[in-house]
């Protein structure tokens, strides 16, 4: 169960503390131009230390594609690739053997395999998501090649929510602060929100919006893979994910059917069929329309708080775990090349799908 | 992709006016008795006509198993179904030939498939979920011989919200009235927002919140098929859902970690491991603690209106479209068994998957 | 498990004395005739009772399309069906409800699932085969619009074969006799030992060759989804096979390279890339070359003996069956339409699969 | 399509001259000891240079197991490994890149992905088994656990072919010749017939007998996923692999039932249900009945030859191709670990799947 997809499938591997991680990416059609430097910088933007907001843990976190391109083309054969783990402190996780931190996956894990890789959280750390971020950045330029395009940005931090919909921002400022929120005063803010919950030892959680465009019509499969579904599977698979919404969401379904329905209009520059506003969210009948997609997911505060912790371990005996390591007081910001990539996945993967529903 | 769930997997057919629907219930664990009678009381409760609140289509909906079961005890073999189809006004569709209905899924089948079954919704339409809740019924049933018990009831409809979470909701009372919220005063003002918007020739949406009790600890399937992710994916699979959270969901996103971590402690009762909060929904790392696991899906207001529509057909020309046919004014009610049903199927498939983690 | 492909999909369910058997054809891709009489012709071939050579049993199996096509062209939705079983002489089986019959499924499913429908063989009766041929029967449709065709023909019964490659046989001859022999005068030969057989009330087996022909090059998947492998699995679920072997096959295998290499040439009909002689199969690496595709299925003889048989029961007493019920001597021509099926399903899988792997 | 199993799965990925080949290996049971070592042994067991038989080309083949191993134990997360290749002699191959070696997959991977690498093969080269072996080796330890166990040997090459079963066979002498035939004398036969061979630039074929012992009755999966179809697609998916067939076989098929059918009895030494003869193969209606499982695959002879061979460019051009690089006249003695391994994988997805057939 450690793959994602149908025809583009990932298929990831590796403890946080282990020797590496990687994974296989596999349905790449052939002979699609593949960059390799971009994989590296779309991993670039998911690693840690890359600003004051996120873990000061350094990983170079330098991947390495094994196979499936010859010449900077795609072959159509899996891509498999490599990041070496490096920066093992384990001897900070060694009072973490036995204990059940709060919100962790620890008893989770002992749970279901009766054993865990205790040393930062192992196969349930969320540095499995550098094995999809290479994923994505794969996918990603294929979809470019067909006109599809792939953002997110962190629309809410604490309490601090960026006003309007993604239609209002502008893109490309994302990347201009280390929130990654489109909007300087508003990130500003978010950091704000953000160096004050680290200096209380504590954490915080927000919401990213994706947006997907140039999606052609017909992607999405009735029944039980609709594009929503997938979306949603997709997201709500990255660590830390606790909601996933699209369109107009859960604030939209309190609304009657007059206020949201979405007038059919013929576009007069295309001379194609569109909408002429979107609250479906660019889905409908689980089905791409051709309008922009977008979505939110939510992500929870960072269950490792630095400061002592009340638990028990393995035994059921209490315990008091002393703040150590170093993490991330905020995961949104790094959180946003994650949803990128799942998005871009997920998406080629119902284009591969949809080529074979006609003759 | 008609077929859901991996070991038990359910595969249905059947446009809403085509001469039946049915599918295919595989995976059933054998030796377990199947109370026949049970699974057509659930197909009752999703049943169009049921009270003032939904369409006045009369349906009997009447299930046939038609293998897999001996002597009331599953073989292991499939269980084969079929609904046939009975209330065939297709005069009432006649002008949706060619028309695209705003928010519905014309267009998208149309930029599928290159044609469509425009008769009531087809393949799209919710008629679909008739199919979903047999396997519900049957998945159910397997899960209660392990202790797992699934309910849901509906916790908003337009402004109308049931306060407090579901701990504090008494359960029993949820089929007392046609709303299905376990509050009578507050089912009989969501009644009204309905009423109002019927007499209106509007439609209005709400959210379903669903609980499932008695789950033990270690079902989920790191990394991709995280539970959250599973029960996200069968959610958004529903016709007209448009969100899902799970335990403290969007609003606990808002929060810092040291207000929403959840301490863990033995149960003095059981001496199991337990919580004493549940901000996690019963789910850490993507693998169920045996804890409740609760969770919301946002259903969008039903998108055909019952008066004059502007839209255009597959011409792109533009025609009003008058209204016709019996449709739900809000699809809440009805939802309440589809999430129930969609839930027991994706917690018996994790559950059996789960037995092949361990020798 | 119950399900067949990735792409085009067929799911089944049924046990042969249960109210019905059916299933899910799931994948067939928009927009192409279907027609529905030709499905039944295929049925009709499979059918019991349709020569004295067969089982004396009279089923008529008419099969009911019950989604997926609207006005005779398949609408990209799962086409469900149902075949009513009604030829029940459930009191022919009163014995076999704790007997194992040698050779037959029956201790098997027993030791596997703790019961069994023990009524003619329940789940893994061969009469699960009418599902698959309905299955086959829409995609051998499909195939025809992109000029693939398939056909089988029984080439050895007991110790009587055929002599020469499929391409020195005149295929038309195929359904002029009840052996399904291209050879009247092998055929004839074949009929007299399957006579002998029953007189004896005994069995006796053979093999059914299958060849496949317009397939473009390209199909199949490396590595484990080689073309090869998917035939070999589909042939080999089929009840009663034993072997299956491609091209030059088992015989060709105690040769040395230089004698079975097949030389590339330009056809210069066609202008394109062929091979001088065809030892390959029509498929190198697991993929198809655009020549012919021909194979060997062996089929064992029938279990079921029409003589007293000494056997155990569940408890492990010995007993005596006497024969009962109605049985065919010899599965071959009955065999023919099933591996046609399970061809055509294969590759035209295999076909829309290939369709994602170039942009 | 570069995954094998459903529980436990097997994804692979490189091609022969590439920087490395490698794969995940999904779904190892946790708790498991894994003896790294042994890995590698195995591993050693199918390496080139390892015998003047085979290819001259040495290869150190060293396997890195990178997660999913603590303390030597299994944690039930996927372990990733990677082979790094090293010998690369890519001139030898620079005439290839234009060209269609007859019986090779070069033309079949232009025709489906309209480029490839050259390079000795690229994907298509037998080097992929290495990572079947090496996901063999850990599917064998874990079958150890249970009971099960699996080996195979060389049963015929070229026209020399060893008489009786396996069961008149001594194990231990397989590993004792480098024919991989547990008798001397033949193996001595067999040798000459590939000295021959080799002496001629030739190659040549044979036949492959495997062996699987300790198999709980019950495994194999009604209908589509019958325990010799899983086995066949296993065995079918090797390269150069033109046969499968198991038990008797196709010999078996030419007789009468009677002659064939296994009488059911009480094994006095276990007091278990057994069978007094074993044509069925250790399989009935799918399903292993707790016998021994025994099968034949067949290997057609290396398409490679050591001599100028006349074939065609990607342009049509007549053109001739001199013998160049290091290659093995015969694959079968290294065909041997890869058909072992094979069989362990498909036996444990099983026994992993029937796990949730009875609650």
């Amino acid at each position: 169960m450690n793959s994602f997809g149908t025809i583009f499938r990932l298929t990831t591997f590796g403890e946080s503390h282990g020797a590496a991680i990687g994974g296989v990416i596999d349905g790449v059609p052939a002979g699609v131009a593949i960059d390799v430097e971009r994989v590296q910088r779309e991993l670039d933007r998911r690693r840690p230390g890359q600003s004051r907001l996120t873990t000061s843990r350094r990983e170079s976190d330098t991947v390495r594609l094994l196979s499936g391109i010859m010449n900077g083309v795609s072959l159509g054969t899996p891509i498999g690739f490599v990041i070496e783990n490096e920066d093992h402190h384990s001897d900070d996780y060694q009072q973490l053997a036995s204990a059940f931190r709060p919100s962790h996956a620890d008893y989770a894990y002992t749970a279901k395999y009766g054993l865990r890789d205790h040393r930062g959280g192992g196969r349930s750390s969320a540095r499995e998501t550098a094995a999809r971020v290479v994923g994505g950045a794969i996918a990603r330029q294929v979809l470019e090649t067909v006109g599809v395009d792939v953002y997110a940005y962190t629309s809410a931090v604490g309490p601090v929510t960026l006003q309007g919909g993604y239609e209002q921002q502008d893109r490309r400022l994302i990347d201009s602060n280390p929130a990654r929120c489109p909007d300087e005063a508003v990130a500003a803010r978010m950091i704000e929100v953000i160096d004050a919950a680290r200096r209380d030892g504590d954490t915080v959680g927000g919401v990213v919006t994706g947006v997907i465009t140039g999606v052609p019509a017909g992607l999405g499969e009735p029944v039980f893979d609709k594009l929503q579904a997938r979306l949603a599977a997709a997201m709500m698979s990255i660590n830390a994910a606790k909601g996933f919404d699209y369109g107009m969401g859960f604030a939209g379904c309190r609304k009657r059917g007059s206020e949201v329905n979405d007038p059919f209009m013929i576009d007069s520059a295309t001379g194609r069929v569109t909408t002429a506003t979107n609250h479906s969210g660019g889905i409908q009948g689980g089905i791409s329309i051709g309008t922009d997609i977008y979505f939110n997911v939510a992500f929870k505060p960072v269950a490792t708080l630095m400061r002592p912790v009340e638990t028990i371990d393995n035994e059921g005996n209490k315990i008091v775990l002393e703040p150590r390591g170093r993490h991330d007081p905020c995961v949104l910001p790094r959180a946003v090349p994650v949803v990128e990539a799942m998005a871009a996945m997920t998406i080629l993967d119902m284009l591969l799908i949809n080529r074979s529903r006609r003759l």
